[in-house]
């Protein structure tokens, strides 16, 4: 049985790994920490669990301990945070996935200057693995520290990426308006998310500095072999959770059309067991992938501007991060990839 | 023109006198006081009111300046401020509304024991006029201090008065089911009411010890002529604004219809313009009071158990505080009373 | 292998009972019948099952055909029509469990009176099991007709039952005040259950007459030992899931504090895996259970008049509806009463 | 005092018209037309009017009795629907405000196009007036037909306006992507729109082909003295009302700044007295305009891209359809353009 560690465990990103985890028999979480709730069971921070899952959150302080608990480590923490205990997990031979954008970026002065910090282990940057199946998978099965991507840039890349690949559209002029729900602003105290400020509510933000924004680009330009610029403008909308990005790109030649596109991205993810590419003039909806791993990614040619449009919707506590994770684990520890994660949502 | 002072005018009650008021040709808003917002326009606070009401928020700790600001003042305070601050103006001649709990209880040892905390001026308590136009009116009209009802009183004692007044129901065994929108716990950043907490839930809270239940009993009291008690029980459900009040009664003899209590209930309130008895069979909604000073209220005899159930519905933000205190501003300056507080829900 | 069938297949009952068997490796659903779907994959009218179950819908017109595909039916059909199919089901040696209130009541006239409609087999519905496993698992362990119970009979009488067993409340004066999202309504286009005329709306409905009282009443009165009437008042509160029941029961007693009627349900209720009473001064919200089997349950005391207020919460379309549905399979067919049923909500 | 007839008048247009002049002194309502409700009280079908607007539901069907009721006609009917009747009201003398899409456009085979339906009176929409104030004052003054603007029209073409005008952005590349509320469907008993499908769920629709993308195109392009394309991507928020409009534009030259972009806003919209064009990093959010009459305006310059962002917010029931017909209403009138109009949102 797999060891598992949550270290940050009581934010709603921890929350949803325990959900996903906390019933697998081929899985045990073996740590729970959290400075806020340490000495409390699990169960009285998310009573859901009560009967299930009703472990005492660890403290954070004595990292030795902490790493004695678990083989694999799942750290969900603030940016910056994850920068100073990842690297001793490490160093004591864990293996880590990171949710932080602390390793998501091969070049740390693009993460410097976008996240506004010093990075400390630009080495480790360097190394860490981009924890998308879809597109690192091999590498993922044997590094030592994954970066779980962003709930944006997993929506974004995904749906973008077999276009790029296979050269039909532009790469210059994308531009990808999303938006999430209001758990991607995590568990907090705050009057700009509480209930009565955000229902009935939208909004764009962070427009023009979204840090999202250089993740997508690293991404991008990896699969376009040259270098790819995004205008990324993110909304929040009056739901719990769910995402989408609508993408829009030129297409380079004329006389493309919704399913010759639709075409291509059904080869590029012919074998992969999370993303449904859907059939001609069928649109994702959040409601059908909340509470899953999937993604679902509907295309249409716009043929009288002779454009793609690409609409992709995920869970941002899903795909776009806790189950993103789970999947790591998964291939990380040799388990069958799908293992616990082909749940479908709610629905309603 | 009313020269309207507002003390604690940054919370959601004072934000809905601000929008009740702000275009009055009668009224003028001369202060807008605020702790925490003092010094900056009140439409960066509630951006909808720019252009519209941008007056700057004026600081909360010289009385002098204050009092000298307005005629009429609304204080939208916490429990125990307002004790601090009302009697300051009332010294300096000046006629309150307070929105507070401090100013309801004729008897101020039942505020000591519900709300656990000492009563600093039992006098003005026992003179202030509790600010229910349907039952005070008269003395509204030239009271110096006038304590705003609670929402849930409201809603509870409009409910069921004509029955107790009527003396068709028990006194005993009264039994109010309660809901209330999210905006009832105020403008605060609390885990509690952040959106993903809230959106979708639905809870009890208070059981057994709700400081509101005492208010309700004190006015039930004199209605009645002897003392009744209630047990009330508030829920909290996912919307931002409405209030329902299901009342239970015990009908004292047999043989009483609904078409005979909604009699009872139509001549009671023929005169009032902010109650709607509903026809038989029609039950309220909050959706057709929200944002309006309206109280809805549906009456049905159970033949089978003989009992009355009265369901009513209000604003908490409107009759359940802020419109309610505006149209007690409208009886203290012997405007007319419903002047501005005619206007509809939005309905969707 | 169990093949199990299902007959009503594209309501929201049959979709979650469809989300929570279609993975399992004990279970083969092994008929989808809609009248509305016949021959459309059942992905198509549930995209979030896209790639999980894609299975043809059955039309439901042959019921040799379809009485031959599985073993076990669940019959998630309106009032009345399932008086029709049953029978049918039964003759062919089939064990059903239905879902209307069809066969909810032992003695056929209350269901006429209530249900405003002629019962055609009093017979069939003398002997059906309650499909409550908490009061008749070991007869459901071998009946060939379960009828399930409704969301809000579940809700109430699992909160009551203790105290009434136990004899701590009074038979008399029982009222019951609850409350249920909107997916209660089924899945329909109906303007009432529109978005807009439903989204930040609270009402009360049914009043004096909603036809789950006497499936209350029958089931109280049995645990009781004698009559029970119930007054009971449902009303609509905007969630798609959730269901809480507040009741009020007087104390036979003085003297009995929370503590000791903690006492009393705790023991009830102490081998039952999805009854989860909980500790004093926690209140149950719906946000705990929606999504899974679970019904928690708070007690109070209130001291000051002597009553009892119990609050439970269940997902309607879980324990209220299609969890229990699905539990009831699982004892029926010999499975661990528990699998594939203790996942957790989503919280969030 | 003016007479107001309004056609259509139970749809949720028809019901925000009746809420913004029910009490208007300057202004009668005369005619609520409704096939479906004729004969009943207005206030049966909103009760949130009941007290306020009781009048009587008129039939539809005589079209000489109707005309005669009125002086100006706001015609809140569904495309195809319109065409039929605003001619006979014309013919009549009578000023029509049409609210369809069927006299929008100045190029009738556009419309066929789109509509896909026959254009029976080519000339009646040569003529017609576009309703948006902002760019037609002075023709609404005196017009016979005013075509009130589609809701993301509305919102598109006031966000691009000052920019096309002035010249500092390209015509081509032109992005528009918009979100709406759910109001925006109408009043409809249809699943797609039920609570259950609706709540928490967000999409995308009408991809490429919505029928508001060639009035965008006409009006933009008669600001900018050319023709004018756009991607136009529609998305569904669950929200009851509030529509926003993210528009992507490539600067024409470099160096300009969002302060010089703010600046020329400001000088476009300088009197204009529902236009609010926020300072530099404030974006719109739809709480702040729900409810009202007013469009907010936010300008971002992306320097790294060279784009301009703009982001704009409206309430689709309100700038984006009735309040507009009633500011139309007030011009040709000869009213003061902003009476009854100036009310800010709730905010909460």
């Amino acid at each position: 049985m797999l060891k598992l560690g949550i270290i940050g465990a009581t934010g709603y990103v921890g929350a949803e790994i325990v959900r996903l985890t906390a019933l697998r028999k081929d899985i045990g979480i073996t740590l729970v920490a959290s400075n806020t709730f340490a000495g409390k069971p699990y169960s009285s921070v998310y009573p859901s669990l009560r009967g299930i899952f009703d472990k005492i959150c660890d403290p954070l302080d004595n990292i030795d301990e902490i790493s004695d608990k678990a083989d694999i480590f799942i750290t969900a923490l603030p940016h910056g945070v994850s920068g100073d205990i990842v690297p001793k997990l490490l160093a004591r031979g864990k293996r880590v996935i990171d949710h932080s954008g602390d390793f998501r970026f091969r070049d740390t002065r693009v993460y410097e200057e976008w996240y506004k910090l010093p990075h400390k282990s630009p080495d480790l940057a360097k190394n860490a693995v981009y924890g998308l199946p879809e597109i690192y998978r091999e590498k993922i099965r044997t590094a030592s520290l994954v970066a779980d991507p962003g709930c944006y840039p997993t929506c974004s890349i995904l749906a973008i990426a077999p276009a790029l690949a296979n050269k039909i559209v532009s790469t210059g002029n994308i531009i990808i308006d999303a938006v999430s729900g209001v758990s991607g602003a995590g568990r907090k105290s705050d009057l700009s998310y509480s209930y009565c400020e955000t229902e009935g509510n939208f909004k764009a933000y962070g427009l023009a500095n979204h840090r999202h924004t250089p993740e997508i680009e690293q991404e991008l330009s990896l699969l376009a072999g040259q270098q790819v610029l995004v205008s990324f403008t993110p909304h929040l909308a009056p739901m719990k959770r769910g995402m989408m990005a609508t993408c829009y790109l030129d297409l380079k030649e004329d006389g493309l059309g919704t399913e010759q596109v639709l075409d291509i991205y059904n080869e590029y993810y012919k074998n992969e067991p999370f993303v449904r590419v859907l059939p001609a003039g069928s649109q994702p909806e959040t409601k059908n992938v909340v509470g899953s791993n999937f993604i679902d990614i509907g295309v249409t040619v716009d043929k009288r501007l002779n454009k793609l449009i690409v609409v992709s919707a995920l869970d941002n506590l899903g795909k776009g991060s806790a189950s993103q994770a789970v999947q790591a684990v998964n291939i990380m520890a040799g388990i069958d990839e799908t293992e616990g994660l082909l749940k479908p949502s709610l629905y309603i």
